[in-house]
């Protein structure tokens, strides 16, 4: 594409190389991209490069940003985003339909000009790898950058964003390790790159931000979409959080309890649904050490012993387990006789390490109480008895629990509600 | 208690020895049990033991069991019940609060009169273990005595009592090794036991008996409660249950595709949601290979590749991936290096046996095309792309493809939908 820049105010309509036509108000534009404002009213970004012709087809008034100033004495709050990548800053290669890690923060926030009508934005690059190849070693990484942000005056609240795949270890390690924290840290991701009409991006960021520049609230969220009408978008405490679906843009669940508050971005509306709990603790980060090694075990029908082997040496276990929290451990038919080998293993892992249960089931609580396995497993010392945490955020809380307590201690706490990861509800 | 039976017709109010008051119509008895209807609608039954004072209380007409009276030449259909132990034929010990299997085949017809308004039933005991202790010698087992059944003249169909935990393998296990069934079988489990008045033994038993007895579909079933309402069950194809909260009685869930019919009980009413398609296929049993070795790998932050080496020497294995389908395989940053030994070792097994991506989302479909994680994957023969089955349908349908074809077959049908495993909508 040639010609001069775009200009504030008109409205476009690009015929593309590939013959389609897209219509929408100019937001901004970088040296290679230009944003336009589409009809359904999210952000696309457009190769200049892949436009074939451009028409104006129009102008718009240029409306004031009709979003609260947040309240805030002397000015609108500051908020800094820090980025580590993830679909949210990348974009669909539309030769190959594949997605990559493309956009720099700055072209992010170009994007959403509405971020500036919320707060005073600050940005910044922490990391951008695919959030599958994250572990204890960036949670600390992100927990030191966040700790030093926390320092900064007058900070309203931090944004992270993140890929969405691994995005609920994250926000439960955040929430551990940043202990007492004064102000609120939201994970945000996207399920769509940035760059497609249907993205999901836009309003998750903004509704992250509208939410911390006008909440009392504290501690690590996650801020994703409620439902596929882009209606609102669902606060979910970090501990809570779980991804429940491969592609859909409300993928992120609130398992065994309600989601913390929900954030109407157009109407400018924030429903609370759980109440804020003021917490006088100081502020502290306790990193991960992360020479601790946690395994997870997930049950099944023809586990082997075998498979337990790598783990003897480990400090802690999660057994994902079956129902109210079983394991194949051998019953009276001789048919299972190989399974009293797998009890073996956890007997002497429970004794002596921590071994904690949680379930498949994903929702519920577990009961070691109720059947004989369950019973001979909590004898055995098998700790998470009438606990409904997710398996992901008890890996991660064993894992800091090992990091920062001694053993004793650690199975101890393992059992007390720290942030929030235990619900209250008793319904087995 | 002492005293003489009860009778037919009779209202009780039994005063238990813990001062508890029981009131309900007399159903059946045995030495040591007597069942009661409630004004629930519950069947529960009383250790007459523990019964210190009972009472008549009034008498009821007998109700001609309301139900249809199959249709079928020549009187009711003949439904076998085979038994393998589980919730559904156990029972409270009131002093522990713990459940123990306890009840015998015979018992558990005992206290459904209602079944033989619908049905001849025929009932016999296959096994007794906990679900968790199962695997596919049991598979077999099971598949051998449904054989045998289906030959049985003039049966309509079968019913499985099993226990919750791991019902939905043995499901999808049957269901890839009953090639061609032509009759419905249906397994029924319940979440809370015989005994006890929430139990949703009775509602799930007399549903199926209800569907086997009106239904022309053929295949492999779960019949388990719908809602908490105890309004009506829901009929789940055996390839698409997964078992989705620890507790309550509608834990079942179809798995990215809606459930296959709705049995209204009480209305005597069945709603398809599915066409029963018809299949010309002959009846084969094909069973399980129990040589044959198929792991599952549960991704997460932190997966060390020590861990993946009891399944060098395995013959298949499922990745449950995060997303649409990632492993941690190492990208560009250092702090990822060690990553690249977990992609190293499912290059290796991939290439030379059978490596399957499904997702720890539960929901939605693996797609390897989109980020370039999912792409490596995919170059290097990882199986499973546009597909969406549970990770449990996924283990026992690789474990059946290799325990009955070539490993090129075997990887040739992993792809295909045998048993309505696979669903046609295609979101991503």
């Amino acid at each position: 594409m040639k010609g001069k820049g775009f200009e504030q105010g008109k409205k476009y309509s690009l015929t593309l190389k590939d013959n389609s036509v897209m219509e929408g108000v100019f937001v901004s534009e970088t040296s290679k991209h230009v944003f336009l404002k589409l009809k359904s009213g999210y952000n696309a970004g457009f190769s200049k490069e892949k436009i074939r012709e451009r028409k104006e087809v129009g102008s718009v008034k240029r409306q004031e940003a009709k979003l609260s100033p947040a309240k805030s004495v002397g000015g609108k709050p500051k908020i800094v985003i820090l980025h580590t990548g993830g679909t949210i800053a990348s974009k669909v290669d539309y030769a190959t339909g594949a997605v990559t890690p493309r956009f720099s923060p700055e072209e992010i926030i170009g994007m959403y000009p509405e971020l500036s009508g919320i707060a005073r934005i600050e940005s910044r690059l922490v990391s951008n790898i695919p959030s599958d190849d994250m572990n204890f070693h960036h949670y600390n990484l992100l927990g030191r950058e966040i700790s030093k942000a926390v320092k900064e005056k007058g900070l309203k609240g931090i944004i992270l964003t993140h890929g969405t795949d691994t995005l609920h270890y994250t926000s439960a390690a955040l929430s551990f390790a940043l202990e007492g924290l004064p102000i609120p840290v939201v994970l945000v991701g996207s399920q769509r790159s940035s760059d497609r009409p249907s993205s999901d991006a836009a309003l998750n960021l903004l509704s992250a931000a509208y939410f911390i520049a006008n909440t009392k609230a504290k501690g690590v969220f996650v801020c994703m979409h409620d439902n596929v009408n882009d209606s609102a978008c669902a606060l979910l405490k970090g501990v809570n959080a779980r991804k429940m679906h491969s592609t859909r843009r409300d993928a992120f669940e609130s398992v065994n309890t309600k989601p913390f508050a929900f954030v109407d971005f157009n109407r400018e509306k924030i429903d609370y649904k759980e109440e804020t709990r003021s917490s006088s603790e100081s502020f502290s980060f306790k990193p991960f050490n992360e020479k601790v090694s946690v395994g997870i075990i997930r049950s099944r029908p023809g586990l082997t012993p075998e498979e337990l082997k790598p783990y003897e040496e480990f400090d802690g276990l999660i057994l994902e387990g079956t129902g109210l929290g079983h394991f194949p451990i051998g019953s009276i038919d001789k048919s299972t006789e190989k399974n009293k080998e797998i009890l073996g293993f956890i007997k002497k892992f429970a004794s002596s390490k921590a071994a904690c249960m949680t379930t498949q089931t994903i929702h519920g609580r577990v009961n070691l109480n109720v059947y004989s396995p369950g019973r001979i497993l909590k004898e055995a010392g098998v700790l998470g008895h009438n606990l409904d945490m997710t398996t992901e955020t008890a890996y991660v809380k064993l894992a800091w629990l090992l990091s920062n307590y001694d053993k004793e201690k650690a199975r101890k706490l393992y059992h007390e509600n720290l942030r929030g990861e235990i619900s209250t509800r008793s319904d087995v």
